[in-house]
């Protein structure tokens, strides 16, 4: 039995609100039960030095917690002084995501950064940031397309992309930890997948014991059927009253 | 004619909801037009070293803007290695302004910290904290005094404390600026007063010719009548459903 | 009785001495009783990159304090890594009050910066370097004038700026507080104006209770006073040996 | 055809010498190919502080790359004054790893620190780090055992640990990754597992285009197999002359 | 013929002023020319950690130069966020040759730390804080004595200690570099030596060519009378009116 | 008698092996007994800033330790945020020492780096670099002329460089100080001569008593013949097999 009392097989109720920002080109509030993430995209007319000359843009994230987003508060990393090694890789995980499913030609020489900000936080926020992110990147996107930036017939998002977790709790593969089960499970794996079902990012991390072929095979089931749950919601996503 | 039609002596629609946060001892999301600041007090259960041995606590703040709470995405502090001096400004304006009205004694040998996030940003964020971390830390306060850790009739918060900008606008004094009155006014002046009406803070700045004594006199009757309105309002403030 | 025996509207003794350094273009050692600024202004013939092509200089400041500028010695703010908020709050404040009074467009695609460090402490640092300041960017202008970068007609400085502090001590207003008043005083303002009297900043602090309009009224008063003091001394301001 | 000449399931010859440092517990120098890496354990008698008082010890490490172990000399990090994101990714995942197979609790109210130092650097650099550094990590426990910190007979290294990368070269599934694979792979994925075969971690990431279920499963199959060859060449690793 | 029109074994005209400050246990403003250094030393009743439980006190020093001692003005290293290689390797051999006069024993466990910053630069600031610094310590250790912490028959410091730097110009050995000689010097070396003629540090660099045995010890001889100058100067130094 | 039984004028063998970097123009790994040093030169087709425009190269140099290379691990200083004092003053003096030889205009415009990072300390790591970088420079230099670079004819490096310490050990002047003589050595003089036998640097620091003259003398004496020594081993140099 769970604690959170959902099927192994059951993600957390999911709720996606776009157009939540009076100034961004893109904008998706995700809610993933108590896990609430901002995901912002902002259209930049410039590019990365590396990456001047190519006829290509940038597609990037940026990632950051509001210090009390969880149970005790943390350090605000802007006091600290630097953004933790846990920061970084969870916003270089999102920008991969992304670009995985973007055409960076087709985009032209301009940069969109997503920034991902956890309201709060209840497990997962990384996931939640990759499936909310796509969201506000397509808003962005069309709204390119609506003025002119890019052709109405260019294909700039090649596919959607959205992510979840698994893991395995008192033994049982489970979808979708939230804070409780993660704290507790032997294993904990991450699946970034296409709206077609291909994979982009897998990152599996054995908590406990090791974990078995077998028992990874499992996980990715779950994964895939969550995933699939989550593009048909990005796709039905309503912008703010 | 102010861009936003009000007249001079209206301020923007405000809402306060109280209770945002799953986590908070105490949280208000303040929205004073197109300003929104998250506002979230947490307990802790140990004070700065330069306090201790004293038998009293500490209330402080800090203060942050999501990067594209703007209308030009701005670089996110944690990344850039330090918070910019305007920051640290506010962050220090906002304890001072709660500090005036809490008794530090009967707080007790606790830290009580203030978050003050900027979800969006449309002028006047400061005076916003300010006026919402009030409603944030009072929910915390009756907090700690339902779990019996503050005595029933014990008076941690001495009053009230909320507070507005007032400016000159094409030569007319006019009460809480947005973004756009900001921009253009001759001079910007922020006021934190208690509940009673006691002055805790004035910072009036010239932005453009020096003003003079009269000049000021308006401005601080426009703050008393827009700080009377918000200190009603902060009691009104209901629980999210 | 105030524990210097000054009258409650009497200000310490003040000097000022111009042309205290070999190498600046313009500079001025003020010493305010016990508190002791060095202000230095240099000019350089490059601008901050924002303002390029605008055809305006620009004038900011710096400010320092020596380790033992105080009764206990501070830690080096360069060996800390960063200068502190109090720091940039009052480095702010210097040179958006030299900018009151200076006509950016006659200045010319220029910047000069003037470094206020305090040699010496006894209260009043920030207000002492304003007033300091001001001579050493008079000097800097003339400096300029008297090599031909400045026309003879041309008044680069639309005025005079100067600012004393005041407070409420023992339940008395009192002009020019130094450190031992300054921390027992229940009120702690900081007053800027110009040589024709206009208010370029008031900042005004309930280190206590609240503090009414009337008792306000008074602080400013006083300021006045010995406002009107300090630009006359800014003018008879005399060159080292 | 691989550039390297090698078989889909060859992996690179592969040196681990022990004892090759006058003054730490435990040392390996490990060879794949041209990646070669200086991994170190440091025995300290204290461990983190949100550790103490827990009957428990800790396990950690460090990564970094002389600035010219690639083909253009990268910017040393600490002048830069930070570690990138890559290499606190790298870090983390190494300690993860080995703590994977650790009785901490057996280990002590103790830190061991492996510091990996890439001297030359040809792809594969974290994969090779883990490998080197369990060598490291047992010699440094056999050092601790042999002065009676540890009993005859506990077991404080429960199992073996190393690692591999895969990738899809030009269509095929391919082990052991080199820096000249490694840029034109579409897959690039890394496998920690133990010595029994247990799965520790698994990263992997579509550089180009997603990849399959089945693709994943044949990169497994190759990582299990190197992985096996690779802890029998950890119990074989000699020391230096 | 030295630009300065001194001898060549002429050093420049030098004054040293104690008790130049309020607040600190001792002081001396040295001027070499228009070189001048502030050197203040303080008091403090605590060690670093590393010397806990030695019975040993410990003497140390940092240096600073205001942004525009210099004639370019330099950036604030307070701003700048570090101190430059330049200014630790000079505060190191200043905390290095005052300790090599003092007995730690004597001192007690206690710090003294020696502030010495540049007002004024015209070469020489380094060898100038040392000659300073060593009769600011003095008059901090005679302060302590008089507060019978020290008692009156115990020798704190062993010795005087001075330095100098000499170089060779145009082709001649000389004493005293000041900026302009120094930037066109040969060579540059800086003797610090004892009261009694003991050698505490040399540190002699090439600037262009070479140099050869013979010089040095030219340069050697000429450092020796100047130092011999300046010991009997510490000794004459009266303090401020 | 000395810890190493080496008679006071003879150093630690010494042996230097070229060409152990797959990537880089030049490099050397030079051992001075149990001190080991990887020296690697890496060529830049670019200058700094400040010397653009001036038809000249630049040499400079880095250094490093490995955490472990000493008998108790130090804190890396990739991760502490900064270099520490000590690390400046000997990258400083490397790059100094190597400069002092070398041609900048015959090497145009581009920049060479010596990397001199230590696997293992035990005394004597900085001369030890200086050693060995001119060993990685030269093969830099020669590496370019084989392409066309610099011309068969012109001559970048106008002498060799070497490096070596010396100090009074028991009373007895020695030559190379390791790590147990140097910790109890009364003065450590580090010397860096040409192979003509110039002096370019200097640094001489008594740890305990001031030295005198003759006792300095005797320390040169010491460093001609050891640095003698260096220079023919520097030419018998061989390549890594």
């Amino acid at each position: 039995m769970r604690p959170s009392k959902r099927n192994p097989d059951q993600k957390r109720v999911v709720t996606m609100t776009r157009n939540v920002s009076k100034h961004a080109e893109g904008s998706c509030l995700i809610k993933c039960g108590d896990t609430h993430v901002l995901c912002i995209a902002s259209l930049e007319e410039r590019i990365p030095p590396w990456l001047r000359g190519q006829n290509r843009g940038w597609v990037t994230a940026e990632y950051g917690m509001l210090p009390r987003a969880t149970g005790d508060r943390m350090r605000r990393e802007a006091q600290a002084g630097k953004q933790s090694g846990r920061t970084q890789e969870i916003q270089r995980l999102i920008g991969r995501s992304l670009r995985a499913v973007v055409d960076l030609e087709a985009l032209g020489e301009r940069q969109i950064t997503i920034d991902c900000d956890v309201l709060q936080a209840d497990g997962g926020t990384r996931t939640a940031s990759i499936t909310g992110a796509w969201v506000a990147l397509n808003d962005c996107i069309e709204w390119m397309r609506a003025r002119g930036m890019i052709a109405a017939d260019t294909k700039v998002l090649k596919d959607q992309v959205a992510a979840i977790s698994c893991g395995i709790y008192n033994g049982t593969p489970v979808l979708d930890l939230d804070y409780l089960e993660d704290s507790d499970a032997e294993t904990d794996s991450n699946f970034v997948m296409t709206g077609k079902g291909g994979i982009v990012e897998i990152q599996g991390t054995a908590e406990g014991d090791p974990f078995s072929e077998d028992e990874f095979a499992q996980l990715m089931a779950l994964a895939k059927k969550g995933i699939g749950e989550l593009v048909t919601q990005q796709l039905e996503a309503q912008p703010q009253d």
